[in-house]
């Protein structure tokens, strides 16, 4: 494909020689005929290396000598190219006949179901969904349209997806909340009678964990993007087109704003309020409310400036440390 | 069901008008007809805004307007009313023709197999417990009786379950533990030839990992609660009524009491002794044995409290800093 | 067995009695006919209450009164003793008739497939590999000779294993790395068409999950050994021999040498560079490049021995607060 075409279907300006582009690959992999692009800025000057016949970059980095496409937003339209070039994986069409439908289930147009899935009683999912094999649905789910739901899924009794609803392999939705009442030292379980409710275009990586409400719903809101191994506690909310990083946790009936981002090894401690845009960076502790807009680190959270002044100082106590016992017995002062 | 007949099968002493009790909730989603509960003190002020008909309270809550069901322990007595109100899952009952059932295998009575899952040679199944689809049993497993063990759970060659054990989706009883020998920079791996053994009425979370020994035996006391993402290694032993939050993980070898508590993301590490009724509070890093009743927190552990005023004082580290280098100044201390 | 066999089949020297050993067992476990084995210094003590016959141990440590094999390296010796005791796991041999088997599969001589595993089409697995129950492999997966695949192991589309893979329960192969580029607050997913590569002798822990790359490959070197819970993000790449341990994450595109232990709860950033050789201790948080044979901890890493430093000082943080104050009230130095 020529470049010239490329830029008319991304929206984007060509600079330099309109040369063939094959294929699509990362700036340091990149071969003649590839196509590559540079969105973070410690990548520039590889730019002088790479192999790649083109590259895409933003309309701030100077001239160079290879030909580029120019945008305000790279990544994005690497996205975009990578769809131009690669098909993405086609799942075994139609109804598996291993799968098991219980009864009362009711299918959409163009539905996919892989072997050996189980489809509990009643489940309803929508038109041109596919469920790869060896994935459970437990009674009374309703899933949208448009989803893709990988190998080794559990979507528990009664809860509800949205539409475009991506979950990555081992996904468990609505497994029971972890809720104890300690009556003299024995710890009896709380019913975990709720569900849990995901918004549209929601994606969920492998093995990730969103627990069902202890009674009412643990609801994650349409175009949130979470990673693998996080752990939503029961009647967690969570609101749109959030950012939720690895390995973090946040705690039971926490409620988290609309384009919150945070990142990985976070937890955050139950029964608080986290503002819409708030940015929680990686390996901290939040244990208050959150207003919107924040942007917090560390562990306990300062502003995230502070919290990488305290990070820096930390370096210094043991020399601070000996600093005061000099003072202190320069001037005298005894315990 | 009027309330008065709930507050005798609650053992709760009911204060206000004997009103219908149609089902239970959380108070902020609570409508008419609806019981809910107050137990944390940090809701006692949405009594005032609930919709409820009737809450369960502490005995010491002062008089409130609503009808109220009084009690020493709240959060129980509400997990006993759920049980009044909602019915628990109903699994399919029998064993599913597609079920694996391998030679030897003994089953009790009433025990429920689901579809696609694989109960290898020799396992003894005790009576009335449910296995769910697409579990896997390996060979010689024993399982006891009202167990309940979700979709995708895994127990390996030779573990040892007791009564009343539940497994939520994706648990791993006995995989091998992580255990090499690094000679000449190439790691060898030492046979995980142990078991495990989990005691009666234990709980465990999604995905949560139970490490089989190396030899011998990681054991999991009765009672004990265990989150998601939890990971326990080989040869730890786990003492009764424990609760361990998510994604906290337990190094070889070490030895837990009874009744400790264990907050989220704390990291334990090998080959230490942890006494009885010990609290670790949440991302703490515990590196050294701990005595019976120890209330622990921080990385490096301290006393709770002193762990608090660490993390209180570290926010004013950039400024001591400045401090200590006005104070050598104006000392004359060089270094 | 006679311990003189056992020291020639291990290559140890034997010091006292050539009893009679008919199995091994840990130290505080053995029993009369076990031979067990102390390489961790905390257990010498230990050697005066064992009941054990025979001991493998260092040839530094002083004469016992029980029998001993004497060698550079008690921990591999131990590790081999067991493979003679003790035989492992012996699979279902063969293809179950249950296994679904796609299209243009190629399965190598001796290949054992379990009840309800999903071999995608073009798939090619090499001899004598076994895959437990209920696994799945979608299309155009790679694998090598003598590798053992767990039960609810997924591996994605188009990733390649080496020989002698050991892939615990619940691993996942190639899901699509955390990639989304966010344009007006709306996340859109960026394709992820690149694979997962492992070498030769990896094994990797329960649940760990390896992403596939976004473009190109995210690879693991041969010998790298894994823990549970790993989280290995869209192209890293992992040299030879390492050692991860649980709950570790790895962000996108970072390059780890050779030889490289990373303990615990570490979080690595994206995109920087860590040498050969290197060390990181538990629960560290490491945000530069790391050159060869750097030894690290903390948040933010130092030097090890300083980061221990660093953490005995903040313990007497709160101390240097009021030492501070009181300093500049002696001093009338004002705020």
């Amino acid at each position: 494909m020529k470049l010239s075409d490329i830029a008319q279907k991304l929206g984007c300006e060509m600079r330099g020689m309109d040369v063939e582009i094959t294929s699509v690959s990362g700036i340091d992999e990149a071969d003649k005929g590839d196509i590559t692009f540079v969105s973070n800025r410690k990548y520039i000057s590889r730019i002088k290396t790479t192999k790649a016949s083109a590259i895409i970059l933003g309309k701030d980095i100077p001239p160079i000598d290879i030909p580029s496409l120019r945008t305000d937003d790279p990544y994005f339209a690497f996205a975009r190219a990578l769809e131009i070039f690669f098909e993405p994986l086609q799942p075994e069409t139609g109804i598996h006949p291993t799968a098991v439908i219980g009864e009362g289930v009711i299918l959409g147009n163009g539905v996919n179901i892989g072997s050996y899935a189980v489809i509990g009683r009643n489940c309803r999912i929508g038109d041109n969904t596919t469920i790869y094999p060896n994935t459970v649905l437990y009674p009374d789910v309703v899933v949208g349209r448009d989803c893709v739901f990988h190998s080794f899924v559990t979507v528990r009794e009664g809860c509800r997806m949205g539409d475009r609803v991506i979950l990555q392999n081992g996904v468990v939705i609505g497994g029971d909340g972890f809720g104890f009442a300690t009556v003299d030292g024995v710890n009896h379980k709380i019913p975990q009678i709720g569900r849990v409710e995901i918004g549209d275009d929601v994606e969920i990586g492998a093995h990730t964990t969103v627990d069902r409400a202890a009674v009412d719903v643990t609801k994650i809101g349409k175009g949130t993007k979470i990673d693998n191994f996080v752990m939503i506690a029961h009647n967690v909310q969570i609101g749109e087109n959030c950012i939720i990083v690895a390995h973090s946790g946040i705690a039971g009936s926490t409620k988290i704003g609309n384009n919150v981002t945070i990142g990985a090894q976070v937890g955050i401690v139950g029964h608080i309020k986290i503002g819409n845009n708030v940015t929680v960076s990686s390996q901290s502790g939040v244990s208050r409310d959150l207003r919107d807009g924040e942007v917090v680190g560390g562990n306990p959270i300062t502003e995230l400036k502070q919290s990488i002044k305290i990070r820096a100082t930390m370096r210094k106590l043991p020399e601070m440390y000996k600093d005061i016992i000099k003072i202190k017995e320069k001037l005298e002062i005894k315990e």
